[in-house]
């Protein structure tokens, strides 16, 4: 396995130490390579993300990025010359991002039910495709516009992906988030595009939920949802109150994959680079160990993941909640829950 | 006072009523002629909202309305075509939606702390402008676009709205919602505003939030909001969610402004039309209720708004939260109250 990671910014190399830590208990002969993108790199160079590095990128099984963004650097330098750049170049279109309420872990929720879900964002298109302009800048006159760009093409390949995804959970149900009622337009092509690839998956049951209205439910009954799918802003925002549901973006892991394997995926922690508490050993490493065990699930090591997101589980379920211990020590403890192949609980 | 009522559907006119029972008790020379727009009428002649009855409404002093949206007609149909065209038509500028968790009242959180926000949602331009299209349609080389329009003088006006409203509340204190880190133009746009207009209020301490850190924020740490100013959809989607937070959407209430008051402003419940309890006097109107507060705060009748503030809050202290009673049972209660001037509890 060649695997490129790309540490990033804040508490990115801490977390990523700590995942391949972890890696390294089930995959101890993947041949890492690693790349200093980031904000130290671009404060030294001005570069964000040269060709030749993305090249080289390509060349990889899969890519592992800890976080992105620096409070030195303007907002949205990194985020987009960097993070969205890497999404949109390697054609990350189905953005998986699970969110579970492991026993054990208590959210802010006082009653959450079981939840046990996962959103597929598209990753590719939407509000985020950069499409847009500033016109009479500093006047008074000035007009700011963003075109949310959606594709047959686009969203045909993600709804396609939920389905599926769908399909294979025992729930087998898919919730369209969407704003319908407004956005005429886009609203309309995912709605059919919806109600077609239906057709080819009878046994999976659909709902649709108004963005507005699935923030509700996610405070207030979570349980309801299985998969969930939606155009890339939309699963911006409900990924993280998902994650804050289930227990806080600590935990929650994602993938932004390339579903046809012509790029390499690439797994990221939902979380920042928290420049906060960068350095001190604080963060907790578990999202970025998860991101790992989705990026095993991707490859075909099922086991291997299996293995690692059981091991997050029992400890989880067994750790102190108010001090889980410091980045290394869970990661140490996630890597020998591993290397013993433990059992999950419940 | 003239007043425009159009209780709409589903709901709407069972909380309408009551929530005029109560005006009563503060305003019985109130002047009150009803509009029957919505599902009904769009059935029987296909009208939503016809020129002669726009230009009747606009000779009102404000409008109460109650829900739009029914099952039997396409969704948007009546959203675009009646509530939306309403907040355009009359320039509905600052959509002002409070969030308070009034004592007594158990929301989802398992400790809330205190809440008291308002939320200052642009209310005629972004991605609502409804400014986008579809090319090609049913072909698989469909592309749906929406256009987020977003003006100087749009975003200037709602921003200095909403720096006044922290001006004059205790916490001063205003957070700017967006996602200045992708949704760059529209971000700039917003960014520069919100700097300008900061320096003409020196005393207001002013914050910003990504969107989707704002929904993680709102349901682990709701209480460091006091006034949040934001686009519109941004708008939409967190004043649910903060709504959630506070005890559900069966409790907030809303004012469609123009605070040019060249136009009549409108107050309705941020609650829909919710068909599948519709004419069970199941409904609480206090929302409702709620939002004629909002109106007679709006023009200018602050003591029988407050009235009405505090006897909501009083009921709410002491209603039994799991059963409520009926929707008529809860307008009685709050209409007796209101003509008792209750005191507010705490
Ligand atoms: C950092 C930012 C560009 C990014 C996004 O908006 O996609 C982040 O919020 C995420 O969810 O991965
Ligand atoms: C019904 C719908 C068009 C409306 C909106 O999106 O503004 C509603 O959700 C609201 O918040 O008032």
């Amino acid at each position: 396995m060649r695997l490129a990671v790309i540490p990033g910014d804040g508490i990115g190399p801490e977390v990523v130490t700590e995942a391949l830590k972890v890696l390294g208990e089930v995959a101890p002969s993947a041949e890492i390579t690693n790349y200093d993108l980031g904000a130290a790199r671009w404060h030294a160079t001005g570069e964000l993300l040269p060709e030749s590095v993305l090249s080289e990128l390509r060349q990889h099984d899969a890519i592992l990025l800890g976080a992105v963004g620096d409070p030195t650097v303007p907002s949205g330098i990194l985020e987009r010359g960097l993070l969205l750049r890497l999404r949109f170049e390697l054609d990350h279109h189905v953005n998986l991002r699970p969110a579970r309420l492991y026993p054990g872990v208590r959210g802010p929720l006082a009653e959450p039910g079981e939840v046990d879900m996962v959103v597929v964002r598209e990753g590719t298109e939407g509000p985020y495709a950069g499409n847009g302009g500033l016109l009479r800048k500093d006047t008074e006159h000035e007009i700011a516009t963003e075109v949310s760009v959606n594709t047959a093409f686009g969203v045909r390949r993600v709804v396609t992906d939920a389905f599926q995804r769908a399909q294979a959970r025992p729930r087998r149900h898919l919730t369209l988030v969407h704003k319908t009622n407004v956005l005429e337009y886009a609203g309309s092509l995912w709605s059919r595009i919806v109600e077609e690839v239906s057709l080819e998956h009878p046994d999976v049951t659909v709902a649709y939920s108004h963005v507005d209205a699935a923030t509700i439910h996610l405070v207030t009954d979570p349980s309801r949802f299985d998969v969930m799918v939606t155009d890339n802003l939309f699963g911006d925002i409900i990924t993280d109150l998902a994650a804050a549901v289930t227990g806080g973006i600590g935990l929650a892991a994602s993938g932004n994959l390339d579903i046809t394997r012509r790029n390499p995926s690439m797994f990221e922690p939902v979380h920042g680079s928290a420049p906060d508490i960068a350095g001190q050993n604080q963060a907790d490493p578990t999202a970025a160990v998860l991101s790992v065990s989705l990026l095993l699930d991707h490859l075909g090591q099922k086991e291997a993941a299996r293995r690692i997101e059981a091991s997050v589980a029992f400890d989880l379920a067994t750790r102190d909640q108010s001090s889980p211990g410091t980045t290394q020590a869970i990661g140490d403890r996630l890597a020998a829950l591993v290397s013993s192949n433990a059992r999950p609980v419940a």
